[in-house]
């Protein structure tokens, strides 16, 4: 399902490097599953994929049926680990060009005034339903775009029509969106108050809207579940070692990670890695700060720096390894373009070969590297795969010495915002 | 037009310290001008805003009107500097949700064998044309597009048709584009042989298809012209600022930059960037790390890490001065969401705030900052601005020390995939 090779990065670490590390790793990983570290009301992730809410599953699926018979248009509404989760799987899993009938738009995730007017005016004669995602359900962005959007739909549709077009994912006991939830009896999903946005994909976070864009939630389950086991039953596994390794380069200099993959859809779980990481470990003045590129593409561009620039940092590709379309390069009589030399070989096998080539030129060029292996891009595959990054990311933060289940410097530019914008109970 | 605050970087750095760069960027623009430094055989693009071929113009034009009447889709084939420029232009200027007519997709600048499977299908029964934008015709990715691509075209259209689909954007004298181009007389646009990829976007490679979308390339090349006087009216202008600002910093360990804009729109602009600068720099064991994010989104993902992570970086913030569009935030009776603070102020002066907040928060902790501030997001003031970051760029790349118009470290990975693909010259 995954496998990961760390030879690669091993070549750049002494024994002794490697075993030091190793050693706070193993006092982290213990940390993290005794729940016994800083943030350890933040660890409900952990074994959700086994102790996840079953009857609300049924309700997420039933939810993703009424949107696909009502709407033309699902509106996601929701900032961070609130859409960054469902986005990366849904584009993932989305072939290019294809349309499931249902359109999906994410929106509340900026304060641009331009998307929000253009947005509104591109609704307007549709059928669309919105999910609205924020425990408080006063976060500045989600609730900006819910407030317009809303007002649209009281026109739209008939009071009893609303249910059918609104949904709320939200803090199960309190907050504004569960009020307006309760007062128009509209049906509602929850955040789970043990774990924080970046960690909440497997949660009715991230699977209503991947279950009303058609894609299957329980095989997504089923295989971060499936990753739970194997953890569970081998201490030295996968996450382990990354968590351990990156700790290691990072100690050695390596303080920039690049995640890099030769399949543009997977740029969303790029995103997803970018929050779950940086914002786990970006603290106190300390952390790997992620980065990604999408190759062949950005060998055009990034590609000068990663082969040659400043050599403090490491990569981490994730390959597919069966791609979910290929075809053969046909032959040309003519061969102006001389890729004859390459006729009658599928374009995957050229694509594996760049990245074959890609890997060893940058390991030539001092780069040390991680290579994720993946089956294929399917619900269970992912599944799998985000999981093991989110456990793989406790330990690594733990190792670091962090706690990698706040984001306190987040509320540093809301308090600025709300001063300036003088909202009730902001001062300098 | 574009006006630059550079004191939340001089906050961070000794007068002497800015006045040794200062006099480091002074050499190194003196060189650029006079074009005495290494690559200074590719500086054709300094001078293009006023040298450029008006008769090519034209026909740039005529080309981009035949497409919109030939076609509903334009594909785009190129990759790195090949269709980044293009890219970041036209997204830059097309409201989110609107749509000229023309639909355009880039293609050939991965070696995704689903993308391009998809892809055909999706172009199976719709009228396209191709602008292929390669100086060799023979670089693989845009190759193996155009190799499919073309075959698909000879089934569609009959012989004298192809010349209304197909245009091809390559050198001048020479190349597998140029022979096939002679031979079924297709209309070729000329890549300036003394400017490489990602100082081309003011030449054919960028201006036909954002002319084919509808964008007025000579008030693009008006921004860039007014860009290149003001330059040389006044030697301390501000592409010289932000080349000796940005090595300054450097210089004091803030290795990494993060390009920000609080507009997504913007989010091209930013890859574009990256290639301009990364591939410029990043040699030799030197070079700025360039990174981006788009906030607010990213102040909930990235934002931890900037706010309190290494303290290593800084950030050049875009903002765009005058939105697009603009909405007043309503009032509403209940206020469930607790917005009525800013009920009646607009969006966007709720994202001004955001940004001024994020900006003052950032270098409370410890983030050296410049913002560039532009009128609004229209061809003239984009042209401005990519000539600028191109000088800049230029006087940057000489500051640091190494050659900015080369990029040897871009070979590396080829070689490699040639030698294991078996391409005929290419040994162990």
């Amino acid at each position: 399902m995954l496998n990961i090779n760390f030879e690669g990065a091993y070549k750049f670490l002494t024994k002794e490097e490697i075993s030091k590390a190793k050693e706070d790793a193993k006092k982290a990983y213990k940390v993290l599953k005794d729940k016994s570290g800083p943030g350890n009301d933040f660890i409900g992730w952990f074994d959700y994929p086994i102790s996840y809410d079953k009857e609300e599953l049924e309700r997420i699926k039933a939810a993703a049926q009424t949107i696909q018979r009502t709407s033309e248009v699902l509106v996601v509404i929701g900032i961070g680990g609130s859409y960054l989760g469902a986005r990366a799987v849904i584009e993932a899993l989305t072939p290019y060009f294809e349309n499931s009938g249902l359109e999906i738009i994410f929106a509340g995730n900026s304060i641009s005034s331009t998307y929000l007017t253009k947005l509104r005016y591109y609704l307007g004669d549709k059928d669309f339903s919105v999910n609205v995602i924020s425990k408080s359900g006063t976060t500045t962005e989600p609730a900006i775009a819910f407030r317009f959007l809303y007002s649209l739909l009281k026109k739209k549709y008939f009071k009893d029509e609303l249910r059918e077009h609104i949904f709320f994912t939200t803090d199960s006991t309190k907050g504004a969106l569960r009020q307006i939830g309760i007062e128009n009896d509209f049906e509602m999903f929850t955040i789970p108050s043990d774990m924080g946005g970046r960690y909440s994909v497997f949660s009715a976070v991230g699977l209503l809207p991947i279950a009303a864009m058609g894609f299957d939630i329980d095989s997504l389950l089923k295989g971060a579940k499936t990753a739970y086991n194997n953890f569970k039953n081998k201490e030295d596994n996968e996450a382990f070692e990354y968590a351990l390794v990156r700790n290691a380069l990072l100690r050695k200099g390596y303080d920039i990670e690049i995640l890099e993959s030769f399949e543009p859809c997977l740029s969303y779980i790029s995103e997803w890695w970018k929050q779950l990481f940086g914002e786990s470990e970006g603290k106190e003045g300390k952390g790997i700060y992620p980065s990604s590129v999408i190759f062949t593409t950005d060998l055009h561009s990034l590609g000068q720096y990663i082969q040659d620039g400043r050599r403090n940092l490491f990569e981490t590709c994730i390959n597919i390894v069966n791609p979910v379309s290929d075809i053969d390069i046909p032959f040309d009589k003519d061969n102006l373009d001389s890729l004859n030399y390459i006729a009658g070989k599928s374009i995957d096998y050229v694509n594996k070969a760049a990245m074959n080539a890609t890997m060893e030129a940058h390991i030539e060029g001092g780069v040390p590297q991680i290579r994720i292996n993946i089956d294929e891009l399917d619900e269970i595959n992912i599944g799998y795969l985000l999981y093991f990054f989110m456990v793989s990311c406790g330990i690594s933060g733990y190792t670091l010495g962090v706690n990698p289940f706040n984001q306190e410097g987040v509320e540093a530019y809301k308090k600025n915002m709300f001063i300036a914008l003088g909202k009730p109970g902001y001062t300098k």
